[in-house]
């Protein structure tokens, strides 16, 4: 791709999400996956991609959004430029699913660029288990080092780390789950990078369902009623997340985005109780001690 | 009270909470109300008394704090003051109620000052029912205009406009209920309007059992599964409200503030489900009709 313009970055996300829709698909036969386009009145608009119903995947969903326009006062605050105009446009994916003993996982790749000649790529990819399995997340760790490594020798520790400080519930005093990798402002300086990162965002996409199919992968028996209420409460968590500090969540309401495409990542349910303590020792205690910033998961 | 400063103020709020409890426990014979003791590391404490278990109470609680020290550079931003030093103290209820017909109720009073010789009053209640019931609604607004026009004949038009565009979900473009009234930085002149002020302030505490009595006096039949998916729906429109917008919300997580008083205001479950949509003509459909600003609910 010689000529790498936000023309073809959004045509090369939005057949990523085709991508994704189809491996995803394929992973979870009895998914359902519905198709709705949008357009955002301001400018721009999407194609959100819900998925419901099926064997692992319980709720989520792969949104494309293509927009552009004026920069709001919400906007220049939230984001912190100074320009008159931008362009967005980006692929999301959240999956709640169904058995606890499967995690909750995003994954967003995103391009931006405004009228001041500045352009810069972002991302992330996080794995939030209700019950952390140290092998599920060093097996996902280690496929995020491989592709971070094809590219950059430094950017696995680097992103990894960034990870860890962004999936972080500050009130909490705990992450969301084992992390994995997350970038902002990635600005290319020359054609070289742009094409280089451009590149890594959609490596990663079209790594995404591999990753999550590793995970389910995983046997499982039903959930007994108590690991259905940790879910819940753990949701409850991935709630909080969301709109307390989500940046993806915070622009999208700022930039008076498509409310309903922001919030496919809410789950299908979340409870809340009290001062809820699992009891020491228990399957769910030992997995809040996991989460925690600086955990090497690979060696 | 001659001298009204910011101890007898607290202990005032204080003692507030416990009537309000008592008041709660006579209403709802088996609602079941525990105590909590906390301490602010940085400064001051408080004490939350959580209610579960109720014939009318499914969740919530009635909260007291007494915060102080010094202002970080999160709240200086969160709430716009240039100040080294704070005190705050309030008492803040939510309670969800078990049946959808019963609505979920939420009251606020507040003191604050600074170190730069300046002090206000903030508070509000705002009633939010899963189903709107017009007669309700009107009872409501009666009794809190009642109480305003017992203070300053201006203040029920202005509180009560004031909480139609503060408990308003701008993404959703839905108020959160029906309303209430709510008023902030109120600044005493001289030391009447202090005391009028505060005097506000606990009467619309003392008035607030009654006011949630008066909701759960309306007959109800034991709700139907359609009945609770709806009202779990709108609980996490409910807690969308709280994370995104809440400022006490925000204040207490800015506040580094005791995490699981603030979240208190959480509905027991919520559901969310993509682009739900209530047939026409519906109760449901007929309640997001009354969802927006500048109703009159009296005349």
């Amino acid at each position: 791709m010689s000529d790498l313009n936000k023309s073809n970055i959004a045509e090369s996300f939005r057949s990523l999400q085709l991508e994704i829709v189809d491996a995803l698909s394929l992973a979870d036969g009895s998914v359902h996956f519905a198709s709705d386009d949008w357009e955002r009145t301001m400018g721009g608009g999407g194609c959100t991609k819900t998925a419901s119903g099926g064997r692992y995947i319980e709720k989520g969903g792969v949104a494309f959004s293509e927009v552009f326009g004026e920069v709001t006062p919400a906007m220049a605050k939230q984001l912190n430029i100074q320009a008159n105009s931008f362009f967005a446009t980006g692929v999301s994916i959240v999956i709640h699913s169904q058995n606890p003993s499967h995690p909750t996982i995003h994954m967003n790749v995103r391009y931006f660029e405004t009228d001041q000649e500045e352009c810069w790529f972002g991302g992330g990819i996080d794995l939030t288990p209700m019950y952390v399995d140290k092998n599920y997340a060093k097996a996902f760790h280690l496929e995020l080092k491989k592709l971070c490594d094809s590219y950059r020798s430094e950017w696995y520790t680097s992103f990894k780390n960034w990870a860890d400080d962004y999936f972080y519930l500050e009130h909490r005093e705990e992450t969301r789950g084992v992390g994995g990798i997350f970038f902002d402002h990635l600005k290319p300086k020359d054609g070289k990078e742009k094409h280089d990162f451009f590149s890594f965002c959609i490596a990663l996409g079209r790594l995404f369902p591999s990753l999550y199919h590793n995970q389910i992968s995983k046997p499982v028996k039903d959930a007994s009623e108590h690991e259905k209420k940790w879910q819940a409460l753990r949701r409850g968590r991935y709630v909080e997340y969301n709109l307390l500090f989500d940046r993806g969540t915070k622009f999208g309401i700022a930039s008076n985005g498509r409310t309903e495409s922001i919030l496919l990542s809410m789950p299908p349910v979340a409870n809340w109780e009290y001062m809820h303590k699992p009891e020491v020792g228990t399957e769910e205690w030992n997995t809040l001690q996991f989460l925690r910033k600086g955990i090497d998961w690979i060696s």
